[in-house]
């Protein structure tokens, strides 16, 4: 398979939520985790992507659905790596995927070989927030270049994710990026999220992220098992 | 004047572009130069203004209008610095300024005593592209750590923009952004905008930034008075 192009306008009309749950409904019963992966523009989403599926494929199948308001390079650049399935999701005008999107891209993937979904957002640290795609897990990354303060201007990010990964941490000695600070008041909005220290680049911490996504794929089987 | 904060819910009826023209006709009318300054979450807007302030305060009369979803944290960082007016734009779910916003943050300021307006949009690089304020010019930042290839996937910012500021090129030793490659995708899209690769950290490259504005406050005092 190929990289496939689907240029679709957002969903106005609303109707998100039902079609969010529709969406879960389909991805349990083929027992594909997906993952919502969010962030700002250039905080690394692509390259935990490229990341993850060096390390778990081919033990764990992957698919990819790349959101993007223009351009498919993200795509492209996945796909090259052991020929991972892309559906690329363009949104001219658009600043998030939402539950109709992925609804489309599904019907382009075969549900029966993937065992995890990646999804990866349009780079908005605001809007894609809102919108449930039917995502099993919502997983952001905040580079640290972009500085602790993050939390209290972009609140509902924060809030929605299951997992943070702080990003480019080899970057850190060069920031004034407060990391006690920052877990505080990332902990502050949201006291269950699960934060993994990471560096995209070089490899650093990305170990309890794969443990993390093995853990969850495995639940989501056994679960599917014990219907 | 201290920190007055506004709270207002986005523009949805549109009527946007009606509003811009009439706010800048405003500060046409009081010779006040208005730039909206965009970039995505940390980029480093704020400390661009906080420099700006520092270096043109006071021979240029500079106010503020600060745009978040949420939190005050920069207007207060900005008004303590030299006693500057600043406005706080909150804007509980939504995404980027728009015209009725800055008519509101103008009734708020006495334009009489303003040669520039910095106006910082919401950490987003997307949406603010959209809605024209009635600002003269449109500026936006682009850090290093974001990454090169941003102008592929977020093609309208940089279309829009009258100046891009590449901010924290002290990082770029540390990263592998390929400011060649960078250009020619930004000149692809925007034949005319200006380019200053600059530190907001340390100061580097900010001389010709203050030059820039300097000609172009003058430019409106010298219309204006012309008129």
């Amino acid at each position: 398979m190929t990289v496939k192009v689907l240029t679709i306008r957002a969903d106005v009309l609303g109707a998100n939520k039902e079609k969010a749950k529709r969406n879960k409904d389909r991805l349990d019963k083929h027992r594909v985790l997906a993952i919502n992966v969010m962030s700002s523009p250039g905080a690394g989403k692509t390259s935990l992507i490229m990341q993850t599926i060096n390390r778990l494929m081919p033990k764990t199948r992957i698919a990819v659905i790349e959101g993007d308001i223009a351009s498919r390079i993200d795509a492209d650049k996945i796909h090259q790596q052991q020929g991972v399935p892309v559906i690329q999701v363009n949104i001219p005008g658009g600043c998030h995927l939402d539950a109709n999107m992925i609804e489309v891209a599904l019907n382009s993937l075969t549900l029966e070989e993937i065992d995890l979904l990646l999804i990866e957002n349009v780079g908005n640290l605001v809007c894609p927030a809102e919108f449930d795609l039917g995502e099993h897990k919502k997983v952001m990354l905040l580079s640290a270049p972009e500085g602790d303060d993050k939390p209290y201007k972009y609140p509902l990010m924060f809030t929605e994710a299951d997992v943070l990964l702080l990003n480019k941490i080899d970057l850190l000695p060069y920031t004034d990026f407060n990391i006690t600070a920052f877990i505080q008041s990332v902990t502050g909005l949201n006291a269950s999220v699960k934060i993994f220290q990471v560096s995209c680049k070089n490899g650093e911490g990305l170990e309890l992220w794969y443990s993390w996504i093995h853990a969850e794929v495995k639940r989501l089987k056994d679960t599917a098992v014990r219907r």
